[in-house]
């Protein structure tokens, strides 16, 4: 769509600084923006790629001007260039289409306006909400429910009794609600925990490719709205994630662990089973956690421990060859003092 | 089913204190149970909640007395509760159903009973054993077999020539007998190492969602019997793992790694190739194993060493400010003394 | 297909001590070989099973004479029996075949000799270049294109628009171009940040199971020639993999990082957003990459050093106790002196 600064300025909540009457019908980053898009510069450091960029006018935050360039002082520079996406690049709506390929049995429940790929598998009473998206391969269990304006792309698979919220995406390979992982001795003899419970994932929420949360014991494993969670992340039986917490890659929570809202979990941390994250944590990168966290901790590491604090020890750490030393020859002088 | 608690009690090995006629209908935990369930008690610490549970029954092994509750004193709460569910809540076998949108050569062997969702495929010469269940968009390669009662989820591969025993499960998208990961430097290039060989599982196994086990170079990547492997778990190929080992969420073994039977292999761990863990031996969570691993080790961290050991040295660890103080002083007092 | 010793010598630039009139006709390991294989002994700590093996010829770089055997001395045993498996045990190429079942819309191109299997289903405008194969439950999306001789396995996602080139592997339930994990706040909600680019993938690369390669926000994520990728791997939007880079099961590579050519990534290696990995670079498993890295560098650990470095500070490390007490011992001694 082609739209005027002018007219695109109040959408962005932005001051103009130059040309209102440009007109732009794409949005790119510097590198790739042509004479027709509008770019954004993310800190002062992009300057000299902002100059080259083909692009005749500039989201910005942190920098007063560009030389050559219209700019549009804005609050946040990224917030801006994601909503002038929104508004410049929106795709066409494709028409729903529902496969006569895929598998839909007459008990399922199809709202209007849903899109199912070919050989998608629907389940006995299953519902499917409104303007939803159900991809190649996917199979949506018997019972589950799928609510409205849910993008799931290809290949996933949502067992029995599972319920995904509105507004959700899902993307390729992941896998939702498949057994908890819990066997017991008995008499030597490893006996399957039935997994009886199952998963509920709120609205707005995003999960990555081939991720794995399993369904509860009993009960739930709980999303909450609006949770982010990245490829390859593995997501234990009974576990509840608070609302607005992101998960990055790879990372792993054990058996009924309790996330709360507006966490960040790092790319492949641990996460021992039954403990509680406190609302606000942060979990660098591949620490582990074996206990409990308070609410807004900023913790990293095996096991995890306050950030600086840990920093710190790491670097002493690499002084002891040197300190090993010291003490020696302290020994030494000690001993010849004597 | 209903069942009296007179009825129920030989079954589990219980002795009844309380009230012999009472009829359940089904297991539940304290907090989800109505009057018709009995639940259990797994510890003292859960008192409060076994008080205010609903259910008129419970089975325990720690707790004499729940007041108001009628208790079946048991050797194990929790084996008696999943030995419950199987007597009490056992699903009615749904019929087995070979769906016609499947596609099946006539080469394959497909036994009594079998189910074969939509939208699966059967290779050439493949074999499928009696009351087995293939679930949608699972392929079972050219010549691959799969046991009696197996049970596999959707999106699950299985490459040809590998062969699953009976009484397994194993949930969507793991991948069985991919090709190992395997080249050599020829030249400056990189020259892929054909992997003709298999993957080989057992009976009684269970595999989690997006697990990979890899087909060997020579010969077969080995899964004993009763092998239970979580989500996103990687056996690379010519790995051999010994019967009842348990091997948890997102772990990974490289090639032609033996791992003894009954071991615990924790979430994360990673083990390097071409080592053998000796039976029984328990690795915590995300450990790094550079060697071989006695039987019956009890180890952590990275590099992995004896859980005791490695606490201990962490500990001093986060001591080592004040340590380096120390000798810093000791070593101005000692020059002062000169 | 049978060979004489003679005629395979040649082809492998061996020089043979023994008879050349000895015919195989397969390749195969020490314990694996029958009397009509050729084997291979890898170093001189396989001489016992070299002596049982049936195989009447070995390749060897590493030991002069086998006991009743037939020496073909080579340059690289390994690359040698890699070359002689392709000679001898070339599969007959299975012809052709586009699946009746599969899904494929007249504006897909799909080049000469394609093989489609059962259920594949191909986007529009999609192009399947001369001799690859689609296997079972794999989506080639929208737009998006697959190089000649390209070998793609069952369930595998790739996006639309992305790009795959020639003489590839991917394994089952690899994930191409989904969508790269971005947010960020906006008046305390999390945004999803469009990601508007693509996959580019080289000629000559193999990814293995459950990989996923995340699309760019802008531009290409770009996967070099030659690059080969092992199971349950995840690269993040915008990264840039050089040729021949080597990247073990379980690795993450976060947004936007560039790892460098011919580098070797260890298993469940971690490296953080926007650095650089310099060409040759070798990362220890299970690594913390915090920053850039030195082309040539050799380095492991969390977060990751120089291998030796670390290792020394890791035995340091283990000796704590003992300095503490050490340390202890001087200053009670220093006191009393005083």
């Amino acid at each position: 769509m082609d739209i005027t600064l002018k007219e695109l300025a109040p959408l962005l909540g932005a001051e103009i600084k130059g040309d209102p009457g440009i007109i732009v019908s794409g949005v790119a980053d510097l590198q790739g923006a042509t004479k027709n898009d509008i770019s954004f510069i993310l800190a002062p450091k992009y300057m000299a790629a902002a100059e080259k960029s083909q692009a005749p006018a500039l989201l910005t935050d942190s920098v007063e001007i560009v030389s050559g360039k219209t700019m549009l002082k804005v609050k946040s520079a990224k917030a801006a260039y994601v909503k002038a996406m929104s508004i410049i690049m929106a795709k066409p709506k494709k028409q729903p289409r529902i496969s006569p390929k895929a598998s839909i049995p007459a008990s399922a429940r199809i709202a209007q306006g849903v899109t199912i790929e070919d050989f998608a598998v629907i389940g006995d009473n299953a519902s499917i909400g409104e303007n939803s998206h159900i991809g190649t391969f996917t199979t949506i269990g018997d019972g589950a429910s799928v609510g409205a304006g849910t993008v799931i792309y290809s290949n996933v698979c949502v067992y029995a009794g599972c319920s995904i919220g509105g507004d959700c995406i899902i993307h390729s390979g992941t896998v939702i609600g498949a057994d908890g992982f819990s066997f017991i001795e008995d008499n030597g003899a490893l006996l399957k925990v039935p997994q009886i419970g199952n998963v509920k994932i709120g609205s707005g929420v995003e999960i990555g490719s081939n991720a794995c949360i399993d369904r509860a014991a009993f009960g739930s494993t709980k999303i909450g709205n609006h949770v982010k969670i990245d490829n390859l992340v593995h997501i234990a039986h009974n576990c509840e994630i608070g609302d607005g917490t992101i998960i990055i890659a790879q990372a792993g929570i054990a058996g009924s662990t309790k996330i709360g809202s507006g966490c960040i979990i790092g790319g492949q941390v641990g996460i021992v089973d039954h403990v509680t994250i406190g609302d606000g944590a942060k979990i660098g990168s591949q620490a582990g956690i074996p206990g409990n966290v308070e609410a807004g901790a900023v913790i990293t590491g095996t096991p995890a421990r306050p950030v600086m604090q840990l920093r710190k020890a790491e670097a002493y750490m690499m002084k002891l060859e040197d300190l090993f030393k010291r003490v020696k020859a302290l020994e030494i002088s000690f001993k010849e003092k004597k």
